[in-house]
């Protein structure tokens, strides 16, 4: 006899999984790192319809849309939203296997207590459901933040950012104490891309934000410095790098100022010059995050905006990336230990997009543990593509296998969309079912009091250590 | 108790799975992409014995034997076909958790209804056995295509290809409906390598074979145009590459021109020169089979003839190609953009022979999926290595998690063999555990109906609608 | 209900598990690959204390205690030994999933009739325990040895090397042939290693410990055959390279021997230069072993030493090395094929570190196979990260299905320390749970002489054919 389909032992397979679940369900959520508008949830944003909620800048669902063969119209178009909604369900009653059939029937269970299966069929029905409940006034961004306990939420910030939104945020949470801690992170994406049009222009936009005169790359140094200053007062707690791919060239600072004037002078650079700079400016900035007692995240091996036609359509994020099959771990060895040589290697996460870089990150963190800190190097939780059931799996498998997975930092959503929080649930199903495994197998002692330890650890209270919560 | 091996619930281990496979097993096959000989198949090829028939051509079968200490004599040497097939027989034994160990015995059963376990001790008997039933006068290549309702078959063809036998085949069809469809394939795999030995020869082959003068580049691209419009003729739907590896160089038709020229003068090329070349040919190609409304299949991360001392010996495809493990995300990108941007990429599958490109490819073919199409790309099937019961596991397992399985276009054999039509029954039993796994386990809601639908398709109906049978 | 605590059923889950693990528990144990000292082998090595025993040099426990947040002080540092044990105690307990926790148990239990969790409450408690059996006059390395049945032990020898314990061991053993063979393994990495600080005066010490004179580069290799021939008659009868990463440029005599030359006038090398002069030595080095009947080994894909701060404090080997994601199929198969076009190419082992090169080495090796040898190219056993629950059985399940699991050599423990023979077991144990998941499921015949042959194969008889002893 099949499980009951997405019972409320969803996942969980014995006794002690769903003990090790039923310990970890009640915890507060931690989002250490999202894409959350900082403007949507300091308003407080409202939600048109489950469209809106559901769907809207929602590019893992689209994918799936595109791929069932719904036209684009029906999805990024000028349809309406009931249709949109309709497309939608006609397309994840075929996910079988996808997380996100999973993931979209915990949001219908656990934002509109709506249990059954979604299809095509029920569309309507769902549609008029759902938006009776979303147009109710408690059904609001700070509600969703209560009812699933998000204690913190980082959002990602460009350095220009003067964060007004998450002082306003702060504002609100001095009358409303259960609101979460809402941290910007820093992001210096267009900092570092020296080879991006608009370079320039940035780099002013950045002196005029900091009041501060750019003519040398020091002044350009010292305006960085007041960003991370600045980013720290606001509560700023960790940082975060796309490195598609990462690179490592030896660079002197006069090396990194002469590349940064002929940009600003508008030369070509050579790819040397282009890796130099990155290099000098990746450990300045590394420097700096340790110095502030910051978390440097490193994310690796994404390939972005490989359709041209639909980029230009639609602009970025919108469903063209995918995983890139690119080496790295020389480069990124080189870069944390350049860091790490003069004792100023910041507590580091490194998230790799494609699986084939499991065992190497898994292993690669256990070059710069030390200085009496727990966990200090963190293999990222499973990114993107890799937030399924068999990835986090493996994931923890591998983590276990290389190292201590009771340091684990653990799961975050990395979502645009208020409706991700069952993604912890998810996670938390799937680390009670692998330690339950362990146990269930006798390779692990039936110890409650650890076993209890290691789901909080893993759950809530390591993230909560690990960013000074 | 361990279950009986092999028995009629093989690799279904619930109610759930033996229902869904059930409900697929008699499906007709479409084994849309295989390496059979065209003549053979129009006449109807009959078999001098078991070991002409099981081991005649199959490297895969030869290198188990090597593996095995086998000496080469009794593989491919001049010892008698008995004492061949003793020392397969003698290998195969030893072959636990080798998909060669279950296709033997599934061969066995479905072909000539012998069940036991195949070693060298029955070596002799199982020898006289199949010899008896193979020289009864309905064994021959049409009765096996009957028997395992195979309604489509793929041969691969060379553009000089005059396509004869597909002709003799259609004919022989208007006689006997009941045949299989069998459509020639375009593989232009010695217009592309333009740095191969016996280029300018294959040219000149083209051109008389085309009946077209060959003096300009213009003209190699008219006769391929022409070739394309033969292939369409005869019934083709489908071309084939084997990119050893992706490789993506921007080119103008100038440029092309010039390698190409040169090369005809016999001048040695650079390196970039041929990726330019093999870049403006695979684009220029790619836009024929759009038009054509075409599927382009893209072979990636072979790594051919590793063997010189027994290349030179026994030619290729002999049993010495492993995989390669080059890096090929961004030059493939490059390919499938520099299509798509001019609303020009066909029908597209994906092969990968090293199961590291596994979720890179799953996670590709998603940023190329549109225009209402339902699974226009396709992370095509466990190819040659990976076709084991992990390989199978895998590839249902992760393209589900990256994308819409029931839109995959299924199993194909890739055989010299007229012995593998067993193959698409350890898939479909495969594809009928992995799903009731889900079921069972309370991840999909047990409804028939829908799963009925996703065996089917995958089994059957996505190949049929995607090369529009 | 979960089962109890590594019982005697630990890792089996069925009675077929269970059948094989006990025909195969009692086999002998070759260790043909390890880094033992061979003097502490001679000597009879006693322990000082469970500290120096279960941590000394145990690089794989530190990196554990320095991710778990024990500063460096109690793992290499000037902290009480006991204070040591018990940091590490205090880091096993939330090791969950990991190998070591597995292994450590099995220490307990196998050495000091311990069978209860560790954990820092019982830090002290166990740490008398087991000094008071340390501190016994039958507690050595000896009496380990006869305890698992260890037949042959596989150190790590440079050829400068004499080999003076080698021979004392080997007189040892005439008078107690009870005593394992100690075998030398001839590994030329300072030979290789061209491009390193030191390469002229290392020359020079083979030179002087040969006895011959060295002026060119013939006289060098004539040195080399010497060491050779040295090693052979002292019982080596398998060589070591570490190909951090495997390269292959063509090279003459001529080309090497100049490039020799400059290095030894300390002139800089260019990168082609040096990869031309490892790919000339590779393969000279190669046919040496061919004539001698030796066992190549290749270990590859190591990053070594990525931790320069703490490499400088405590030297390689100290816990700092992880996994390398480069390419590596294009040279490895042209170094294979080098010598295999000559006739020439040496039983081979091929060991990755990164798990992504499983199947393209389970692959690999196929291309080589051949000359009637069974297995003469193994894959060789999962290494350091990957001596892993699922790393070993990753490595069976791909084995398998890539090639003929039968002949595979099975494990080795790569160790340095005397308390590695537990992992003998580990393996032995998942080897029998793999074999019976396949019999159990009806994959396999449940013939249990078959399968009895095959545990026995891959836990001892394989090995020993394979090297002869």
């Amino acid at each position: 006899m099949p499980k009951p389909f997405m019972d409320e032992n969803f996942l969980l397979h014995s006794q002690t999984a769903m003990n090790l679940y039923n310990h970890s369900k009640n915890l507060p959520i931690i989002d250490y790192h999202c894409h959350l508008e900082p403007k949507e949830i300091a308003e407080n944003k409202r939600f048109l319809n489950i469209t809106d909620l559901a769907l809207g800048g929602d590019h893992y669902k689209w994918r799936l849309m595109r791929a069932n063969g719904v036209p684009e119209q029906y999805i990024t178009g000028n349809a309406s939203d009931e249709e949109k909604f309709y497309h939608w369900c006609a397309t994840i009653e075929d996910c079988i296997g996808n997380p996100i059939y999973h993931w979209t029937h915990l949001e219908m269970r656990r934002y509109f207590d709506y249990d059954g299966p979604i299809n095509g069929d029920v569309a309507a029905d769902v549609y008029a459901h759902c938006n009776k409940i979303i147009q109710q006034d408690d059904f609001c961004a700070w509600s969703i933040f209560k009812k699933f306990k998000v204690e913190q939420i980082g959002t990602t910030d460009d350095p220009v950012d003067n964060l007004e939104y998450h002082k306003q945020m702060a504002a609100n949470r001095i009358n409303d104490p259960s609101l979460p801690l809402v941290s910007p992170t820093f992001r210096p994406s267009k900092a570092m891309n020296i080879e991006a049009a608009g370079f320039s222009e940035y780099v002013q936009t950045l002196s005029k934000i900091s009041g501060m005169p750019l003519q040398s790359w020091d002044d350009f140094l010292a305006i960085l410095a007041q960003r991370v200053d600045y980013f720290h007062m606001a509560g700023c707690r960790a940082s975060d790098h796309a490195l598609d791919p990462p690179v490592f060239a030896e660079c002197t600072s006069s090396e990194a100022a002469e590349v940064f004037q002929k940009a600003l002078a508008g030369q070509r650079l050579s790819q040397l010059e282009i890796d130099r700079y990155k290099t000098y400016l990746m450990l300045w900035l590394g420097r700096q995050y340790h110095a502030k007692g910051w978390v440097m995240q490193l994310h690796m091996a994404a390939q972005r905006n490989n359709n041209t036609r639909m980029s230009r359509l639609l602009g970025p994020d919108t469903g063209y990336d995918s995983m890139s099959d690119e080496n790295f771990s020389r480069p990124l060895a080189r870069i944390l230990d350049g860091l790490d040589i003069s004792e100023s290697l910041p507590k580091t996460i490194l998230y790799g997009l494609n699986p084939v870089s499991d065992m190497m990150l898994a292993t690669m963190i256990g070059n710069f543990q030390g200085g009496g800190m727990r966990g200090k190097i963190q293999w990222g939780c499973p990114w993107w593509f890799n937030d399924t059931k068999p990835g986090i799996e493996n994931h923890l498998v591998y983590l276990a296998s290389a190292g201590v997975l009771s340091r684990f930092i653990g799961m975050l959503t990395d979502s645009r969309s208020f409706m991700s929080y069952p993604r912890h649930e998810y996670f938390r199903r799937i680390v009670a079912q692998t330690l339950a495994t362990w146990v269930d197998n006798g390779e692990f002692p039936n110890h409650q009091a650890k076993l209890f330890q290691i789901v909080e650890g893993i759950g809530y209270r390591n993230a909560q250590e690990y960013f000074g919560l």
